[in-house]
């Protein structure tokens, strides 16, 4: 059985073959576009998919996703889409985000983005800081990345709040469900993270409605992928300063385009989808896993439900 | 019995004396220059002493610190050696440093000076994210302040190290301690926290034998005092490269004079010592709490030691 891997573009893409070789002995291993005999290609570890590619591959069993968020694979027209696709949840992934989370929540709470302006302005100025019990971060998406964030802020003494597609229970977490939900939760959150999956019923989620439901002076980081984000709508939200300020790193089109106003936006801290990357070291046991499951033919781990897009 | 209140410069101070009565009930309060009879003032509240206040108080038996770190009241030769002088442990207080220290860890961690000057240059591009098991966060300092924060960085997963001035053990810390453990406590740390107390031992203690001790490409933290650091020796090393970026709460003088090197310096992060600021509200309970202890005869909460400085 071979596993073909489609992502020389990675940093860390020559990892995959020795880790996956150590924790699955007599895997055999190829890298696009050195396919070798196509009929024994049963897996294919990718993110985005070379033109052709799926042509040539007869047998192929699965796709096996690199990443957490599948939309762009589900998007695709040219991905089969009877094949099983499994995603990828990689705990130093979820560390990463968890990271990043913290980070753009903290350097909101904290008001940096005032001390730099007062450091660039020379002024020296301090500003009553709000107790974290005062300031309620609203997480968007309580899937595992979400539920990890959850748990790195609330050693901070936040007031955390939750939305989610189906109703979830988590301690500590106010918790609210589905579209008669939304409204009740924006409505209570200075700091919106969003980590929701992009589907048909997200897409454009943090729209110009869901931003005027938002108190007024609220911030927004968006981790997810550009497209829950209606850019016009945001943009006019921070200008009339009813949104204080943006975290972001996932736009519509990446890398952004140089002209695009994020770039220079003084109320906008932009990274370039960076929040959290695949390592391969830590990812590798769950493609290994997941091998040995298409080999005996048991179900995958992190099996992709088409219908619900994630 | 009497407290004299000297902090009418803190945006707050106006809270402490409702809260104070509340409870303390019966306790007769003051605001400096208002001082009322003299001889019935037991107690005084302050930060900095106001000239010629100590000659006014005949019957002053104690000073209440508004503050964690007492190293300016104990320089201040105004201030009679003889009275019992209790700084402040604030639990808010406490939270807030903690806070502080956690988003300057995680931006030096995760890049972000490099991410916020891509963001100026419309450059578009991902660095490999060190694993935080391969970052060493040293904590110089293993007081109250400085061992809540290392209880606030555990969750992410850093390589924690601690150094004290006598030999501690924390959980999952590393620990060094006095003159002897210094230099290996700073060679084995990338992102240096200062939480220290200032005394004869620690001032000057971020000097350029300590910063050229610090691996190549390291950080430091500073919220202790800015006596700790020898600014020249720091300059010196950020200019060369050897130390990369620095965040500083504190400075030997403040407000900053406006043509410090600091305000303008490309790697310099600076805050108006707003790292963490007294609550009365969750800092009242102690002080009501020495004011019963003074009224008993009985030894004040967090006496400080003056011949240890702290």
């Amino acid at each position: 059985m071979a596993l073909l891997i489609v992502s020389r573009e990675h940093p860390s893409a020559d990892v995959w073959a020795p880790e996956l070789r150590r924790l699955a002995p007599g895997i055999d291993i190829r890298y696009w576009p050195d396919i070798g005999d196509p009929a024994a290609i049963a897996a294919v570890l990718m993110w985005q998919a070379p033109d052709g590619m799926f042509e040539r591959l007869p047998q192929l069993r699965a796709i096996f996703a690199t990443g957490a968020g599948v939309d762009a694979i589900l998007r695709d027209p040219r991905v089969p889409a009877r094949l099983p696709l499994a995603r990828l949840i990689d705990p130093s992934m979820t560390a990463e985000m968890s990271e990043h989370v913290v980070l753009q929540v903290l350097r909101f709470h904290r008001q940096e983005p005032v001390y730099a302006a007062q450091q660039r302005a020379r002024v020296w100025q301090v500003h009553a800081q709000p107790h974290p019990q005062s300031r309620r971060v609203g997480m968007m998406g309580l899937g595992e990345l979400g539920q990890d964030a959850l748990r790195k802020l609330a050693p901070f003494g936040f007031a955390l709040r939750g939305w989610s597609r189906s109703p979830r229970q988590l301690p500590g977490v106010a918790c609210f469900a589905g579209a008669a939900g939304l409204g009740p939760f924006v409505e209570g959150t200075d700091i919106l993270v969003n980590l929701v999956p992009l589907t048909a019923e997200t897409e454009g989620i943090i729209d110009a409605k869901l931003l005027a439901r938002l108190p007024a002076g609220a911030f927004v980081v968006n981790c997810a992928r550009g497209r829950h984000v209606v850019d016009a709508d945001l943009l006019a939200a921070l200008d009339s300063g009813h949104v204080a300020g943006a975290a972001l790193d996932v736009f519509h089109q990446e890398p952004l385009p140089a002209d695009h106003p994020y770039w220079s936006h003084p109320k906008v801290i932009m990274t370039p989808h960076s929040a959290a990357l695949t390592n391969p070291l830590t990812a590798a046991p769950q493609i290994a896993e997941n091998l040995r499951r298409l080999a005996d033919g048991r179900p995958l781990l992190n099996l992709v439900d088409r219908a619900r897009g994630y």
